[in-house]
């Protein structure tokens, strides 16, 4: 019978469909007894026995396939693969999927939350509200400013189509491979990084971590921001440089900032002292019903890959070439 | 020399321009110098020189216009005209100017901010993060639930408008003057206010504070509601009964609130408790235009009356007709 780790956590908690798609083949399954996320020391201990993985953004590095010596399928419910090693996969012959369209409209809509929230300050007057200090924060409508999106994938192009709604926004958008198709349907301008810093009021960031993406946002690209930019990292810790983030607010620069990804999760740094910085627990991806999409589909290549069916969501080789450098 | 009393706070803070129109038109003013909403006695003591008021939502009552003597006319910043005794002005030949259309963009984006932090859990979330505790909320898509917007005029049609870029959400109106016409633009239901309650996991209120609407949410209307429903205030504090909601929501029913307006502002009350009930300062037309905007077009409606050219934001006779409580 083979035997399927369930790392990411929660898994089946609103939508019990993942467990009775397992039970019904016949697998043995365990769900992450830590209910945590997963160092790579926790998985090198846990993972020897198993065929099969079903993984969140947990490290499943070289160390950790050495011991995984049973491994012959990792399921990432989600869409970033900067936590697996696919090149050391790639030589032991493990199939990586994973589920690029499941979570992009629940992190989109995120997004948009965020953004709102930071324009007017709601998070700043709710935790005085709560003290019993009122005071009226003047805040931007969307049409007023200007709008930064660094990378324009499926997460990014979401939030494009809710700002549809908002009047005419300018918006500046930047990505490696810009799609000048999206012109017709969006009133948006291709411009460099450096553009978006120097120029948006609230820059948000849709890129996966990758290489080149890794501290894109230092402190250099953080200061030459207006004094009063905003930035929203809904995609991966590590893209924005954490410490530099800390430094440059805590020293008064930037009205705001929404974090909801982090170096190391659960998060539990610095950036808590900076209350105009909105802290989120890693929950782009959990709208109940994308979440579910997610488990399920990743379950659902599972079981094809036990029944010998052809897989639908195998990780493309472009990002192969992504890890390789290329 | 004619003189302003200006008793809206904060007046000016963020564009000259009204003082400049006050200083051309050579008039004295005087801006609220307690910095703070004012009462009835706060008027009434302050009052008694001044010809006319750029008011805020202070209560402009009987009494007040008792006191004041030299008053000819009020010129409201804003769209809510229950602060103002409408009869009581017409008896004595005060002439009564509001700015209706300049706060609604600004109200709009701040309910569409609410309404997504709300499904999201991002209040409660920041709050844990900072207190160094991580638990990812399930959270909910606009278009996975069912939206209830109660009075459809100039805030609620901008809501409508922001929702457009959110796929197809299903949507429940409600108006004591339905206008049908509207459903050629957008995708909505015309319900009674009871379906709303019943069937909406999220409601949001954009009605006037009339005798009608005083009250209209009990904890009668609350407990008909789910009991993972969520509530919105933008509108007029009255229009929920603030203790049933504290009850309801200590008693651990209702998923979340997001109130903006109270019965007493500055607010100090019991729903500070309610850590998932969001509260902010009467922000909704916060918005730097908006407010702008705003002061203008009141300063500006002054400027005409002090020169005698036709004004232009004269309130209607059907806000009359709605004090009379007809």
């Amino acid at each position: 019978m083979p035997k399927v780790l369930i790392t990411t956590v929660p898994f089946a908690d609103k939508n019990h469909l993942p467990i009775d798609l397992l039970v019904n083949a016949e697998v043995e399954y365990l769900i992450n007894p830590l209910n945590k996320k997963l160092t790579e020391d926790d998985l090198v201990e846990m993972i020897s026995d198993f065929d099969i993985v079903i993984a969140g953004t947990e490290p499943i590095t070289k160390k950790v396939m050495d011991a995984a010596t049973n491994l012959k399928m990792i399921s990432r419910v989600g869409i970033g693969l900067d936590s697996v090693d696919l090149l050391e996969a790639e030589k032991r012959g493990i199939v990586v999927s994973y589920t690029p369209d499941a979570p992009a409209p629940a992190v989109a809509e995120l997004t948009m939350g965020l953004m709102l929230t930071l324009l007017r300050s709601v998070q700043l007057s709710n935790m005085e509200m709560h003290n019993g200090k009122w005071h009226r924060f003047f805040g931007r409508r969307l049409s007023e400013i200007t709008i930064g999106i660094i990378g324009i994938g499926r997460i990014g192009t979401g939030v494009l189509q809710h700002l549809q709604g908002f009047g005419s926004p300018k918006i500046l958008v930047n990505d490696i491979n810009p799609n000048s198709n999206l012109n017709q349907q969006f009133n948006i301008e291709w411009v460099d990084k450096k553009t978006i810093y120097r120029q948006a009021d609230i820059i948000s960031i849709h890129t996966p971590l990758t290489a080149q993406t890794k501290n894109m946002i230092r402190k250099e690209q953080l200061l030459s921001m207006k004094e009063d930019a905003a930035i929203i990292n809904t995609a991966r810790g590590g893209i924005i440089n954490e410490s530099d983030l800390y430094e440059v607010m805590k020293s008064g620069y930037l009205s705001g900032a929404a974090i909801d990804v982090f170096d190391f999760e659960p998060y539990a740094g610095k950036l808590r002292e900076i209350q105009r910085c909105i802290l989120t627990a890693h929950m782009g991806s959990m709208s109940i019903d994308c979440r579910t999409q997610m488990e399920v589909a990743a379950t659902e290549e599972v079981v094809r890959f036990l029944t010998d069916q052809p897989l639908e969501g195998v990780v493309p080789e472009e990002e192969y070439v992504i890890q390789r450098g290329g």
